[in-house]
């Protein structure tokens, strides 16, 4: 019994497919609507479905690490669900066929504890390492869940690439120390990173960091972590052709993951989400940052801190699911 | 690679299994928190993945036949997403563990047209008929959609049992002859399935019935259809003992179709819904209503005109997710 | 150029028109959709259309006497709006066509200053007096703004009719004597009614009391201004049917003014309100007790209150709209 | 009787009026609270209310082609009472007096079939031809309503003023060929425009584009049907004056019919819609580009996929009942 | 500087105050509007504004033993916000003048870590210590969090007042063994204060409850950590006076602590909560059960789960802060 | 008994300390939860806790003044609870620590009657001349409330500082005449202000000015006030620097008193407001405006027309909060 009608975005977009897999399966979107069907990201078949596949996309739905507004557990659910707006057929911008270059699936959800972060992370690790496998040949774009996700995803990453440049996009710089005698929290992660010996020296860069800070010693604090911040008001400055310039400089040809807090949207963009800070960016300031990462060697990325119990009609798990969208694109056609 | 720890609702409850099918395999839900894993029905399997099914969940997402407020064709989305809510084991009321006695699945949804009613129509009609056979050994319960979905369900139930005694809680009696010129919509199902013969004579119950009509004809055109409507002033006025009692008495040994639409219940209880009706009844009586009917012949049913979009915190979603279940459990024990 | 198709009530329902005006024009239902047409109070025509009318709805927006959230100045657009769900023809429980017994119309909204209490009540006082005239041939039911606006809508009915038994349903008893040195506000409008001699002297009822109130003494003054209030613990011990014998045996043969605080509903069937009390009637109770007032001599009521900014999904709006149309409904009744 | 104090805009702004009609009735707004009044756009008078007329407002509630999220058959009451926030008056930037210029009526709402797009698409040509009439005196704004409301639209002005350029303001290209075997949908609407002969050749534009396609072959169907696609990212690039620049080539001195899809605003601007797309114009863009319009021979236009059911605190509707009114102000300017 | 004139309920209400501390300041609500004002419960004193108290109000910010939805963390503070509305003065059901037989304080928030449930209960629990100290003459209301904060709150009032008879308003048992392998959480808290010795043998009971559960055992691990189980299907049969017959003859003499979680409530009058179940206890259900606890020895009690961000209109927030009063005002007559 | 860890920002942080008070005590960020804590502006202390102070913020809990949407009322209370997300250190693009400069205290709310605008009025000017003193050494924030609380403000500021330069970023003018007949309320304050004398001629300015007018004569009138107009429109085209340039020219060495209508931002970005104008500033524009003020004499400011019932995941209240804190910021460093 065949409920759905499904095609395939089989054919070669921009050259021939250079070998099995060859592309991923999705309904038909003229014959099933996209308010029905499966609930996996853009509609992709789950990773037990597959034979094999080069990019995935996994839930991370844990928000233990919240300092204010939790709720991000419920991101994954709310992004796959928002993802049923998107077309996932031809990218105009990168002039790509992504569904084409890349067999993609949906791994689910990490199956983690809401009671414990140490638990929960090495749950999170866990997983990510058997999904994304240590011969590089996959990648894989995780939905949070709070930041404190981060910390699961680069170990994974490092253990299939090494050290890599982080390209983070947020309003906070998420290198603070402890919170409430913590270490490892949605505002510390990237600390923890660097002194794990995930990112490779001096490559990382935050952009859209806003707002005051707790004290005048955390931009010193995040320098020594090897990071460089750009703030809006800089963006204001110098726009966006030039922050893209120092980032490219920045990362060189380090392997790149990308991780994006949706809190780097302005709240009028992003109200779903746990820490919002008056001043972010534009939804097209983040896409046309986005896409200018096209040309580096991207191996993996997130988006994270989407809530939807303060969302509204949908628009910050909307704006997550196409950020996503863009990640797994970028993929798609870089390394191949 | 397995993500999910998985239980099974395996061992009898009441007695020993009579066979296979032998229960409903779940993920455990002290390991997999609720608001992860699958998206299925309170997380049973999808009916790809199993060999046989006594009970089949099936998405409807249908809203063309709405005469004032659409949007319940994400009614199947949003009912599955409240379902995680829901601790799908011991029913104390009905002293049962429903997924023991029954191999539950979810069917997904209906690739149903959303431009064309007749059209639609055809489509949930011919995967109903699939999904439920026509032995008479599997049963179904249609999530909407707006009411006209219960036009193919009862078909199919029909191509399966014979006619069937409807017995339909309801604000309204949804047997209006047409609307702009239009014979099928979700208010004139039940006059169709009248006269298609899909209904056992004089045998129907409306449950639930409030508000003003069009006209006071209405109301021997309904009596003419082979019904009997309830009040909610008369549940006031006898109780629900006696309206149960009613109940019984005019479906006799008949075959019994349950649709309920969830405005059925005040709007205080159901907001999301497309044609709230003030003084409706509360959750804890349709629930008693729901239950007492668990000695009668239960051969189908659904719940439809969940919308959404007008919903708030869940409530209406997380109202048709239990009455799916109540359903469920049922037809879990009944027939056995 | 006519756009809308429309049918009139015309026809006698239970016995012979009695004279013109003979019944109320309205739009086709079934041709032009609910959510199209006029948007006067259930589509009847504005009180310009017609050469006469018996009863008519006037909206009251204001709510400079409000004195915790304010907003039911919006409260006539949005009753009217949510009168759009109704089908405003045969009432089954009162077993009677309304708009055939009645002419009925939309007087529009007095167009009062926001700015100033005095101000806007002599604005409301004139334009009510005008809508209901003295001859006692015309009755009017009010949509309010605060409760503030029952005070012009009594003088207006007083001077066609003479002291008034006032049936008042509403969680807070509105007899105080000043707020904030104010001495008409929506917390004090009753006993000023009293002190002008508008109410007939012990024979006004409050149904729906709860809550603390500021200081013990409130309760004999407002016995002092001839009230009797029925607390919803009161009405849990003796049931509907014994209050409405009180307010039966209280307002005796005297002329009736009902005047409804949306507030009297629980906040949970309306939460669009400005001063909600946990513990309030349900939507079923007020209808039944409503209903209840039928053989009463009714000249007049008035729904308050409803502050859409804190509605969901119009079920506040929709409470009021009902509630306004059982008060034409009673009206439409009474008297002939 | 008279409820309203009634004002004229009856005196001419920058020159002497050039005949009848001599200026649009409104009531005061110093006197009638905005909240309060008539329920016309801006409120203007009823089309029945006055004897000729320049331009008219006319709800096209339909939204039967919808795709995903319905709903927009609320759009037009939506509109309406947003329109109560602006003050209809002086025009800065366009340095005009719009309702001096012209008398401006409302047209109410098509009373059309909520259940057959070809025959609601048949009563919305219908009248929207009678009120435009045919010999080019008298110019419409449609408010839909999902965006089939274009077709009938375009062929009234079509009937008054032959073939015309489209200037589009939409965040999809609107296309496409058929849905789910449908020719007529609100993703399909101009295609069939093109094939109708409606459009003068080579003339058209769309502004504001973005997203992905379901395929690369989508953008060649788009330009084989005589369009131009300016997305989001050109503009970004190009700027806002060039891309005016580019309309003004495109367009040259034929008629234009400019229709606005509300979700050309990113969803932190217009979340009330059916189809959002993230990185969309913001309200101050729109604006701008469509003052630029002002030199153009206008001759009708609408504004669609206003969802009510999905706005917030009414910024979708006030944004749609703006660009409404910019667009009644440009055409009052225009052609004297 | 004195900005808010203040007022005393310093006069005895039936009898002679028996000796100091003799009322409780709080602002005029005749000339401190209620949404202005201290930011405390009902705008009582702070603790560190006054030499002694008899009643404390102590907020527990905590949810990070939250199984399903977060966000009590914000119930304190919301609570406190929506208490506002509440006139604390004559409390008419209970014929008593609250804040005249007792010094009621506000005691702030526990400054407690979101990040392990276990320094979080230690961090509670000395702070409740302090608060209530040891030789019983202070009583103690928490406001919640998540329902773990009941086990702090026990083993403070088991401190001073011994083991205690548990009256447990809930959906839910709240005595399962452990959630993801943690044996703190908000499901499992009473078997541990059962396990602690905290609760007296055989004396407690649950009220409320309702759904199905994971598994039957639980039924008899509930019974087997001496409690009785009230479920709402009861209550249907027996009705209220009956079950407060019950808990009376369960409870006798023994000191009892009231722990009322919020989703004890239908999701209609509490939707703003983590664990919604419906078929839920109506508010004046819940009032009436709580005002028949009167003549019971209460030491101390909480109002918990109350997660703002999915209330609406903050009437979950209100019905928190109603029972937080109730449980005051019962508490101000008791044991004097 | 201390409930809450305290640290202070008690060292210099650019410079030596010039004296007492030397900074402002708050509650320890990484002890005490965000969501936990002090009710005050950002937990500063509250007046009556500290001897002396320099800034002081001030809530202003009044809306009688207007036409549209009220609410405002609540402002205080939002803007307060959403300052609780801010993190009150070091702002980078100041390069300062605000609270080490100054002593920061919040006064609490003026008891305002609701009822009668120049009585509020009277009593806000009161309370506020109390805060602000008249040696110059005290410098105020104002929160509203609607835009008539601005007159107060204005008048206290000039009891202290003489004439003032208006720096007034707003969608409107607010120099209408009078409304209803009323000469104070929101939309006609600063033309009152004018008449006043508490202008410095000519020296004042209005920033994010749009949308229409009533008439094109209210223009000159402005002018006639003493204004400049800068309307968004004209932002687009000359820029923010060629603005704060105008400004700089314009108010001189002038003392400064910055009014921030919060619907000066766009309504994506500040829904929760009474009039909102579509086609506003971003959030990022408005802050680079306001922190382009730093080299002027700023001597008092507000904040107005939040309406939390209107806003969102209050996204409109932190925009309010953050206002605030900026005021505050720029001022602690001016003038020392």
């Amino acid at each position: 019994m065949t409920a759905e009608p499904t095609g395939t975005w089989a054919g070669p977009a921009t050259g021939p497919p250079t070998g099995p897999p060859t592309g991923t399966a999705l309904p038909d979107g003229t014959r099933v609507p996209r308010f029905a069907g499966p609930a996996t990201f853009t509609r992709v078949p789950t990773i037990d479905a597959v034979q094999t596949y080069d990019l995935a996309v996994l839930g991370l739905p844990f928000d233990g690490g919240t300092s204010y507004r939790p709720g991000a557990r419920f991101g994954p659910m709310a992004v796959r669900q928002a993802s049923r707006h998107l077309r996932p057929g031809f990218h105009v911008e990168l002039d790509r066929v992504p569904y084409a270059h890349a067999s993609v699936v949906d791994a689910g959800d990490v199956p983690c504890t809401p009671f414990g972060i140490e638990e929960a992370i090495a749950q999170m690790e866990g997983l990510a390492r058997d999904v994304v496998g240590t011969d590089g040949s996959r990648r894989l774009v995780g939905i949070g869940g709070d930041h404190t996700v981060a910390l699961p995803m680069l170990r994974a990453a490092h253990a299939a690439h090494g050290p890599v440049a982080l390209v983070h996009f947020d309003a906070h710089l998420d290198t603070w120390d402890a919170y409430f005698g913590s270490r490892v929290t949605h505002g510390t992660v990237f600390r923890r990173a660097f002194e794990e010996g995930l990112l490779a020296p001096d490559r990382s860069v935050h952009l859209g960091i806003r707002g005051p800070l707790y004290d005048r010693g955390d931009l010193a604090a995040d320098t020594a972590a090897g990071f460089r911040a750009v703030r809006t008001h800089e963006i204001d400055l110098v726009g966006p052709v030039a922050a893209l310039e120092l980032v490219r400089e920045r990362v060189g040809d380090a392997p790149v993951y990308v991780s994006v807090d949706i809190d780097v949207l302005d709240p009028a963009f992003a109200p779903g989400t746990g820490t919002p800070e008056m001043g972010g960016l534009t939804s097209r300031e983040l896409l046309r940052l986005l896409r200018g990462l096209g040309d580096l060697h991207l191996v993996g990325g997130d988006v994270v801190e989407v809530a939807p119990a303060y969302d509204h009609a949908e628009i910050t798990a909307l704006a997550g699911a196409t950020v996503a969208f863009e990640l797994l694109a970028l993929m798609a056609g870089a390394g191949r």
